[in-house]
């Protein structure tokens, strides 16, 4: 393919990926009380992933991990955002977002596709450092958002403290240390009531 | 600074950050009627950098324009998104976001502060070729959003093509093969009255 080819497949892509400011979240930037889109919540992860690199469990190459978080949430814009505590949702999740990323990254140049598609799956697959931190970020701004609210989308879903701990424990597979910050927070708002009966 | 302290200040950092995404910009996401906010657009100026690397001017160092274009915007959460084509706004727009910088970065632990500050200066220099890539990358979504909207901002605010290309022909200090793409898409544009009087 041309360089001016391979520029107008990536222009495609890119105006492509301009869906994902349409697809809501059920988060709410702290502050704020519109919904969160998927666009700006991947903006948080890689800035946190900047941030917080030095507290990852394991030595990581960052710029992987950022180019993981960039791309992970782009099959949301066909498989749109799946709460991460619908059960039903999360059964016909994994095929939904693998057609997502079949079309998605496939507008890409193929050696693009392909190298899109393996970060992808390597986020998905949360097996290597690089992995388990990324998707130890991407667990943890959902919850200090919550914690920042006054009425936290826990206790709008009816999600118990139980349930956050068993769904957020990943974070310690990627940072203990961010996990410890947040477990005494979640155990305080056990007792400000902020979790739903579940 | 022991590890749990700097994790603190950090993770005040990252919640001060959440406040880009109330910052306004004039454009529109593709296909969406309302403004922009910073934050989002932060996320596609990093994906752009990823997809579009190969067309870079001179070879450049991805992660660093990066980390530059994940944080670049952060200084308008105090200072505001200033138009780029407000004479006024952009006299004063130096001064306001150097104490923005210095109050937000300074957040941070001191290592940490010092080198969101350097890159942050260096992508206003625009004078490495990292710098001129993500402000090239920065320029280059804003023409395609107004592109592809059927009222451009720049009929809105009366911003005419030689005031488009006077400002935009930085894009071809970071990346000829963008700005040649582009340029072609600005002359259709004259062409179909897309622009305003200036």
């Amino acid at each position: 393919m041309e360089a001016v080819d391979r520029l107008a497949a990536q222009l495609v892509f890119l105006a492509e990926s301009e869906k994902l400011k349409a697809v809501l979240r059920r988060s709410r930037p702290m502050g704020l009380t519109r919904r969160e889109n998927s666009a700006e919540h991947s903006w948080t992860l890689a800035l946190m992933a900047v941030v917080l690199a030095e507290h990852a469990n394991e030595a990581i190459e960052l710029p992987r991990v950022l180019r993981m978080l960039l791309i992970h949430d782009l099959v949301e814009i066909d498989a749109g955002d799946t709460f991460c505590y619908d059960v039903a949702g999360n059964t016909t999740k994994a095929e939904r977002e693998r057609l997502a990323a079949e079309r998605l990254f496939g507008l890409l140049p193929a050696d693009q596709a392909a190298e899109f598609r393996e970060l992808w799956e390597e986020f998905e697959a949360s097996a290597t450092p690089e992995a388990a931190f990324a998707n130890a970020v991407d667990r943890t701004m959902p919850l200090m958002q919550n914690l920042s609210h006054e009425v936290t989308t826990w206790q709008e879903y009816g999600v118990s403290c139980e349930q956050v701990i068993a769904r957020n424990g990943t974070i310690a597979a990627g940072s203990q240390a961010v996990w410890d910050h947040l477990a005494s927070q979640l155990e305080e708002a056990r007792r400000r009531g902020k979790f739903g009966e579940g």
